[in-house]
């Protein structure tokens, strides 16, 4: 049966790109109001495929933001399992614009890689769903297993609505397990499962000393400057040996045991230090930069902000100043209790004449972390290797899915994490791409693998 | 003879007021080249005025940059001295245009105040100059002294042409003495002698971390966080105590006699907290926040900026991080030699997995300190009491005016710092004003003091 739909993608590959180059024309900038149409462009995108290949149900389902897009088909019969795909449909913002090489929402493809704001994160491993489900309809005529589809258009604004949905609509998006296209492989062509995540917790400081800016030869001696007070307190948070200093922080942490040590050793990781164009990689004083980040607690200021920003100089003692933080957590850590330990070490490191105010960042999630041995695993592991031919490593990642965290806790379901995306896709970044070869081997994976897991059923 | 020039000062003050709204409505910002045109407008502003009251020259000359005001009244005789007046018409930019609360290129009076941007710094200042000299030409019909007249219009990006053609036309310039009023009073009417300032030296740290913004879920844990690099740096180079841990920062710091401080501790200060908003002052552990103002030198940071800045969370490691430092000196310090430890301290802190670049701002000066007793300052003294009724007091100021260290080292001639501007009057700042009794009394402290040195030269 996977003959003639592995024959349908090669032969209408063309045409199938071309219609992720549609989706990824729209842009669906969730944190941008003005992109508000865009994100209903995208939605009815989907909604339209979906249905026209053969869905029994596709429809957008209304939020407090933006809306959700579900999709239902139940042909496989009572039989056969039920899966729930989660993937999102909006992207993050393009800018900086002048660092791209092309538009990012002209896709363009360019030495075996297809560019585009949204191509890896997460359009193009949706449209792959998307694609594999057509050839099926357009071939044996159905699909091997009944599917729900929950597409979102807030996963990069925080996905503020989407657990309040599923837990209102709990009995319609009720399945068997899930899946879950939203993340990547260790390396490019490396069948990857990923069977841990982090938790994320997050917050923003923001420094005020004098009520206006101060000229800095009137002031300066007698005023405290907001962003050296921010600067000791952000010091104070982690030293030079990469260290979290707040009290209590690791508290919680479960260890990393030997096994999982010599596991995550032999996981072909990526070079971090020349993707990322550093001279050195920097991890926890202990741990190895792969220990790090698939099994430690991180903590990163992604943005600060006080005084003057242009050219030259200008002498002042600013008004106030500004840092966002954010945090990976790592099975054990509650992350509402690591906010509120941040928030006390912040208020307790505060000096003298100046007001400190956190805010504290709503979205949380617990970290994640499934049993490497479940069937459900176990097949989309030979599914992986025998579509990329070579075998398939396990690992633990440093990214948050909130949503994962929220369908394990209403439905106590297994959660399947098959991502194709590489480490240099440049997501969240000026040209952001996705490799063909991740394309269509992902696309040859779901093919095995739903037959797989339909066959069982 | 004062008597009819006061007079006409009265009498005319309406129509004064409404030539200085004239000048303080170009917006003569000298760092933003789209104000071009509008710097050479207020230049001409000023050689149209001083033409036509009677000056016997006045024209623009040309620099790399702005154009300099040069005029020259040569009418009282070889016998009587020769003044340089230095000023400027360029002023600071306007924003953030949104705390404004009145137009900043609008002039409106409020409550005694002039509010636009320049009135106190330093077009209002220059124009009483303009005011005073038509009075006394439309009176007695000639000034009691020759004037050179020398107006910048790159004082706020940092003079760069100046002590070019301070240098270049050194004999056209060339006077007894100078008096440069772009500087205050220790509290409103409240005559003040400045009798020293202090010098300027700044630099810019540029830290760069990897090569592109990167997901803080994929690379946290393995690459330096460039903002946290700079955080480190920063908070090595003051304590919390406010002294700076720069090593050698403090080796050439003429230290305060027990007079000075006596000095200090008698002129009456501002109350620094509540004109700031702040709850409390801070300055270096052993010195009171005037002391440190007036006498020891200071260590801001200016601007620091990377990352992401909009709103909610944006989950990057960012690629760079940047920081603007500036540091008033005082007597003794070398400033290119304490920017070199500076940048010394900055490149021994940075830690590994970073590049770190140093920005010598090229703007430099040293401080100035001039004696109490000349008798040019003794005069000016008793002018600014007569005036203002009420005794003058001797100060050393925080801020740094690098054309007089640049007229001290080309003509080594004695400098009368007579200015008039206020501690309320928000220099730099949004809602930036002027209090009519400085111009009002400011202008009757310059009709005694031209006398009182044209009859004695």
């Amino acid at each position: 049966m996977s003959e003639q739909v592995l024959r349908y993608l090669q032969t209408n590959r063309n045409r199938l790109l071309d219609n992720l180059f549609s989706f990824l024309k729209i842009p669906s900038i969730s944190a941008d109001s003005n992109h508000r149409q865009d994100i209903e462009k995208a939605a009815d995108y989907i909604v339209t495929y979906l249905h026209d290949i053969g869905f029994d149900l596709a429809e957008k389902q209304p939020t407090n933001n933006h809306p959700l897009v579900y999709a239902e088909y139940n042909g496989a019969g009572s039989q056969a399992p039920t899966v729930l795909l989660y993937g999102h449909y909006d992207v993050q913002p393009a800018d900086p614009l002048e660092l791209w090489q092309s538009e990012p929402f002209q896709p363009e493809i360019r030495e075996g890689r297809l560019f585009a704001r949204g191509a890896s994160d997460d359009k193009g491993q949706v449209f792959m769903h998307f694609a594999v489900f057509e050839a099926f309809f357009k071939t044996v005529g159905k699909l091997p297993l009944n599917v729900k589809v929950c597409m979102e258009g807030e996963e990069e604004i925080g996905s503020e609505n989407l657990y309040e949905i599923l837990y209102a609509k709990k009995e319609q998006f009720a399945a068997d397990f899930a899946v879950i296209s939203d993340s990547g492989m260790v390396a490019k062509n490396q069948p990857t499962i990923l069977y841990g995540l982090k938790g994320f917790t997050g917050l923003e400081i923001t420094v005020t000393g004098p009520d206006h800016d101060l000229h800095s030869g009137m002031y300066g001696g007698a005023i405290r400057n907001p962003i050296m007070a921010l600067s000791h307190i952000l010091a104070s948070m982690k030293n030079k040996e990469e260290i979290v200093t707040v009290e209590g922080f690791y508290n919680d942490v479960e260890p990393l045991t030997e096994e999982e040590r010599a596991l995550m050793a032999k996981a072909p990781s990526e070079d971090f230090a020349k993707a990322a164009g550093v001279d050195q990689t920097v991890s926890e004083k202990g741990y190895t930069a792969v220990e790090h980040t698939m099994g430690r607690p991180t903590f990163e200021i992604n943005g600060m902000f006080g005084g003057y920003q242009g050219e030259g100089t200008k002498t002042i003692i600013p008004s106030t100043a500004t840092a966002k933080i954010t945090c990976r957590l790592v099975p054990g850590q509650d992350p509402e209790n690591v906010q509120q330990l941040l928030e006390d070490h912040i208020m307790k490191t505060a000096p003298a004449g100046v007001r400190v105010h956190v805010k504290k960042e709503k979205l949380s999630a617990k970290a994640y972390k499934v049993e490497p041995n479940h069937p459900l695993i176990k097949k989309a592991a030979e599914a992986y290797s025998k579509a990329f031919q070579s075998e398939t490593v396990y690992v633990r990642m440093g990214g948050s899915i909130p949503v994962v965290e929220w369908i394990q806790a209403l439905y106590d379901i297994p959660i399947v994490l098959l991502g194709f995306g590489t480490p240099d896709d440049r997501l969240h970044s000026p040209n952001e791409s996705f490799p063909l070869d991740s394309f269509d081997k992902g696309m040859e994976t779901l093919v095995y693998y739903w037959q797989a897991v339909g066959h069982q059923g």
